[in-house]
């Protein structure tokens, strides 16, 4: 077999790709304003389920980005997400990134509380006070404990980007955020991970044309 | 709806996840010595595609064991993958991972020839006349000029996991590193990314029981 490469210059491979995550999705119907939120997620990962299972709160992407202009900084559950998220854009308006789940307190937490460290990590965000953007891309136990914190009133999240991946508790953790008041954006299912936690940052962040 | 959570302990929700997915698999055929590496991948992913797509050259999983033994080390395409490749169970093997995307030469170098800094990255480590094995989780442009080199006799990896994700020239890529004599790691397709990437090298050094 004859392998052919497209000749596409550098600066327009992802031009080209999104054109071609347009063409596929045809006229799959989108929640406006969502779109492009959709189609990085394609573009992260080439599996269009996404265009079918991610959730938006009513309002989510603009809260959202209200939260982001006003430098809300994102707590996630994972390194890798972390990597992933353009700092210094969220930089420009005064936000940080922020994971915990390499702090000693939080693995002695979670041995004396027999809880993930995740959980532990959620306690320790909800401890500082401050508002928050999660992005959860790994832990479902990340989210249980939001769920817990929002109900008894003890948390306030801006969004919670709720898209942890796998088998144990993913699929009900995702809908436990979609009953609470707060903001988020899901990924219903088992689908999910890092790089679609941290390409949902990043989308909200380009919305504003800044890179 | 009501929603009910598994009550599963902490330390026990991997190898539950990993049940799961050995259920679902039924009989799914897999490559005997790569049945850890495929769980992993959908462990990572929730994407039962892995257990088709994922193409293993002769010998690849033994070959990459070897490598890592002695303490070769790894070149991954983002800071996402190094951030989700367990560095500390690396090192006790020897070896380290580089990712030179942010390295200020290699803008520079990309700007002057107008490739990608992915493919600037593969000459750099060309350079470095060290044996490595390429964790490609983004960039096929990385794919293509790892196979370029690898046909002028100028790069002998030890290992290509070559996993990019995503639409231009991702598919061809992979095909022509499958083409080449190098032993390999392929995601069929155009699934992958820079979780599959990391989770591959660290389900090759689990192999070996270190954690």
């Amino acid at each position: 077999m004859k392998i052919e490469l497209e000749n596409v210059k550098p600066q327009e491979i992802e031009a080209k790709s999104f054109e071609m995550i347009t063409a596929e999705l045809g006229d799959t119907p989108l929640i406006p304003g969502t779109e492009m939120i959709v189609k990085r997620c394609i573009h992260t990962s080439a599996d269009f389920d996404y265009a079918k299972s991610l959730c938006f709160s009513e309002g989510a992407v603009e809260k959202a980005r209200d939260a982001i202009r006003r430098g809300v900084s994102i707590v996630t559950d994972t390194q890798m997400a972390k990597a992933g998220i353009n700092k210094r854009t969220l930089a420009k308006y005064g936000g940080e990134v922020h994971c915990f789940m390499s702090d000693e307190d939080v693995a002695q937490i979670a041995k004396e509380n027999g809880t993930t460290r995740a959980t532990a990590c959620i306690d320790k965000a909800a401890a500082m006070g401050e508002e928050f953007i999660f992005a959860i891309g790994n832990a479902p136990t990340a989210l249980v404990r939001l769920y817990e914190l929002i109900k008894e009133d003890k948390i306030h999240p801006a969004l919670i980007i709720g898209v942890p991946v796998g088998f144990v508790n993913v699929v009900q953790s995702k809908e436990l955020i979609m009953e609470t008041d707060v903001p988020y954006i899901v990924a219903r299912g088992r689908k999910g991970g890092s790089n679609i936690a941290a390409c949902i940052c990043n989308a909200l962040m380009y919305l504003d044309g800044r890179e």
